[in-house]
């Protein structure tokens, strides 16, 4: 790489920090954007600056958005006494990508872990109680991930809300749709026949 | 991707144009720059600006430079008599990476390739034989891929060159080091056969 000259290498140091951009694929995506015309780089130089000033939390579900509220917790059509609680931002855009899901949000960024140091005071579930109290709310799901961590966030969850008269539920975890079952882990195998249901 | 605020979606967008970057990984790699130090994504922003005022080609060789002339061409440790003649700045880059050569290079900026319409008038050829007739050069080694267009653009360059008194050499090619016979194509093996040598 030193055989580059000094901005070249800049370049290339500074996309190898990206997740999964190793040295290679950093001299690659540079001397790409080294061929490609000034305008096109530079106007994805100027989208990454400019998304550290524009995007914040919405505040109300905490998701990511470029106003005060997100376009989710303005819009008059979902149904306010339903909130789905979800992990990440990224989770919410999966439930959205899925259609089946009119209702509003309350991300709580991240799940409870003691391994990390991650406890209850990390995660938004004190915007969540004290949502709960001030609006009227139907039903909450609980839709963190299926993983120990996720889990356990969502039994605490669900303990906290016993004290309020709204119905509290998990999504369903089992063999995904379209899954053969010689390839699905024996964990989600036993799930789904604990968890089966009269058809 | 439509449930991400505009100001990500133009991000994503615009890494999604980058070479073996798909929606996904442009949607990973925006989500980690929107988690990321603020600093980080600034250096990363501006050395992608800085590149395209900063970079040039080396009045000399063509190879890419900060300066007027590249830091090879300014180097008096290097061979001038020694002449490497490469299609890309990146074959610059691999041949220095070997640490086998003292010479100094020609970057042709691309090989013949009649199927894509470049001609010997879309490569620096003249510019090859115009530093010939200024410069003493003992050896030109044509050093570009082995391929058919990179064969017959050594070909070609090779008989311009018979009019000067100088040796023209072309880069050997065989089976790789390190190689398994097994794994090796057959044009490489029968190229390797053909151009044995005694030891």
């Amino acid at each position: 790489m030193s055989h580059y000259p000094p901005s070249l290498i800049r370049l290339i140091r500074n996309l190898s920090k990206l997740p999964g951009i190793g040295e290679k694929t950093a001299e690659r995506l540079a001397l790409h954007l080294l061929r490609a015309p000034a305008q096109e780089v530079q106007h994805l130089a100027e989208s990454m600056m400019h998304l550290k000033e524009r995007i914040r939390l919405c505040s109300s579900c905490f998701a990511l958005s470029d106003q005060a509220e997100c376009d989710i917790c303005r819009n008059p059509a979902r149904d306010r006494g339903l909130v789905c609680v979800v992990e990440q931002p990224s989770d919410l855009i999966s439930i959205e990508k899925s259609g089946a899901f009119n209702g509003v949000y309350h991300v709580l960024g991240g799940v409870l872990s003691p391994m990390n140091a991650i406890g209850p005071d990390d995660l938004r579930i004190k915007e969540l109680i004290k949502r709960l109290e001030s609006q009227t709310v139907r039903e909450v799901i609980l839709a963190t991930g299926t993983s120990v961590e996720g889990d356990s966030t969502a039994a605490y969850i669900a303990q906290l809300l016993s004290t309020f008269s709204l119905k509290v539920t998990r999504i369903a975890s089992g063999v995904p749709i379209g899954g053969d079952l010689k390839y699905v882990d024996q964990v989600t195998l036993r799930r789904a026949l604990e968890t089966r249901h009269d058809i």
